[in-house]
């Protein structure tokens, strides 16, 4: 579908389901339904989404499109999601979209849960991990080895369950106001940073600042953090990030970070198996319009960076090396007194040395060729 | 999903559409307008699904699967894929499933446009191409940078459409009887390889043998050929191509084999609205599903090809090298003659260079140091 049926469709949905939450007005269904005596339609499915997500970042919000124009086209508008609301404009933290789905002021809600690791660990694992497998391969693990299965048995003490929605690729290290030699330039650093990465790097003596990331630019320009880290190149360029620092760090130390739809398990288990079928088939188009969007715009977003002014560095491979080693300890910290996050980080960690062996066979020394070979073109 | 319901719903779809097609049985969708008196609900529609891929390859078996009990599922019956058509069993020639969507017999083929290169070379950019993008950025120039609309542009004159539905991830160069040292050796020696792949290898004096997979193995035994080539070790071990040969060289000459549902436009024209939607999501769920697979599966098959006296070689980069230049002069030969090609091979080439220039930023970065502490743990 083209870009501008996407928008053109979203408007109606959020016009119609306007009128339906008012009360004011009737459904496209209920319509039908009117037109057709003696058929009685069932009245429509109508959830409220939030998101974690500043409107700047188009890549997120055209995930959130593609779930609600898959959803309302596949049901006809039988079942169709409302995202006019957003909590983080109105809210100082950096995410609580899972919260307004927890407290029943949402069914669904679309974010990393990385963001919610300090509620629980179980939700790091979901997002990603420091130093866990690449974008495809988290997918496999989600998809092929039971990886999702396990952890909406984990989310099930906290009321949800998640659908994949998509994931940014591996991370870039951030934006730095100076350049660094290694972890050492880490302590005291006012980091801009959200999510798993936040309790690794305050091992070195950073100092993580829950700041949203509509937010950093300022944050960084005005000297009240000298670090911010939040996805790649275009994430970053439209939250205007590059104005704030000039040295840009890669890679990060996450394979990148994943998005979810979060759903309130009540409102999930009163759903038809049609309209489950449906949100899961809608949440995997909206899994890989993600993916693809930010594999197309990074790669024009890199070039424009550069040669805006951005200093690109290569992270010092012993800092990475020393990241990974406390990110070992700091995991087997939560599992000694967490099984549910041991369970899901053990698994998460099997597949990925297996997957990474095998990486290195094809995929990576096909990739290697066309570096090569496409630099010298 | 897990696997197991995914194999009992499609047993449950088979069965009750080969009622339907024989005329003998109501649907499930008919049975429940029976059983509402009053309610006429329109005629279940039911499609013939072919495929080019034989019965022991579980990677694309499974989306098959993903793509009809997505379906079933979110149409509730209304609109379902009768897969129990598949053409290669009864003929000799490698794929015939686009023919049988051209020539009416069914309305959805699920195949690799790149087994069609022969027929007209814009399918063989659908499959992939050789040297070109990997999976990951194939579906970003597919899904984000307008790849999909031109290649339908393109596939119209055939009377088809295309839906993306998996990825191998980037191929071997396959199973070698003798050990090689460059293009040279390839001069004379028979090769059992269907696609784009064929005519690069022609240039060097290889003679390409039209031979269906599942027949592979026993033409690589027999020594009817020297090399066979097909996907990535699982797909391979299961067709028993280990069996055949000891030399197995890594990496090939393509970043994916890209698979397709290839639909009659006819009947893509017939379908309403909500039914296209649903067709389409369901087979974004298969293209999650097939990416999934290989890439889990892969992993663990590599290790027990070496365990079981499978020979890894790295294809010398040379050779690669001579294969990547011959591709460009191929390339450009046909674009030549063939604009549709020229558009869309020109198109692809762009995106990958871009995509290419980022991936060596972050990407790559990230993988080269996961594999190097993954081979120290």
């Amino acid at each position: 579908m083209k870009r501008r049926q996407f928008l053109h469709a979203a408007g109606m949905v959020t016009a119609s389901l306007g009128a339906a939450l008012a009360g004011t007005g009737a459904s496209r269904a209920q319509t039908a339904a009117e037109g057709a005596p003696g058929k009685a339609e069932p009245k429509p499915v109508v959830w409220r989404l939030v998101s974690d997500f500043p409107e700047a970042l188009d890549t997120p919000r055209a995930g959130v499109e593609a779930l609600a124009n898959t959803l309302t086209a596949i049901t006809d508008g039988a079942f169709t999601v409302n995202a006019a609301s957003q909590p983080q404009k109105t809210q100082k933290q950096p995410a609580s979209a899972l919260d307004a789905v927890r407290e029943g002021k949402a069914e669904i809600a679309y974010t990393s849960t990385a963001f919610y690791a300090d509620r629980d660990p179980v939700f790091g694992v979901g997002g990603g991990m420091p130093f866990g497998p690449n974008a495809r391969q988290f997918s496999a693990w989600l998809l092929d080895r039971g990886g999702l299965d396990l952890l909406n048995d984990a989310y099930r003490s906290h009321g949800v369950l998640a659908l994949p929605g998509g994931n940014t690729g591996a991370i870039t290290g951030g934006w730095f106001k100076q350049e660094i030699a290694g972890v050492e330039g880490l302590a005291g650093k006012r980091v801009g940073v959200t999510g798993t990465g936040a309790a690794l790097l305050a091992r070195f003596g950073a100092l993580p600042q829950p700041i949203p990331p509509q937010d950093l630019a300022a944050a960084l320009t005005a000297g009240r953090i000298d670090i911010a880290q939040w996805t790649g190149p275009h994430d970053d360029e439209r939250l205007g990030l590059n104005k704030g620092a000039p040295f840009y760090y890669y890679p990060g130390w996450q394979g990148g970070l994943q998005f979810s739809f979060i759903i309130a398990r009540d409102a999930w288990d009163a759903l038809s198996a049609p309209h489950r079928a449906a949100l899961t088939a809608a949440a995997a188009r909206a899994h890989d319009t993600v993916q693809a969007r930010y594999d197309a715009l990074n790669a024009a977003a890199i070039r424009r960076l550069v040669a805006l002014g951005t200093k690109l560095r290569p992270t010092p491979q012993a800092m990475m090396s020393q990241l990974y080693t406390a990110n070992q300890a700091l995991t087997a910290e939560i599992a000694d007194t967490n099984p549910a996050f041991r369970t899901l980080s053990d698994s998460v960690k099997i597949f990925s040395t297996e997957a990474y062996l095998w990486w290195q066979v094809a995929e990576y020394t096909y990739d290697n060729f066309m570096i090569r070979v496409r630099a010298q073109d």
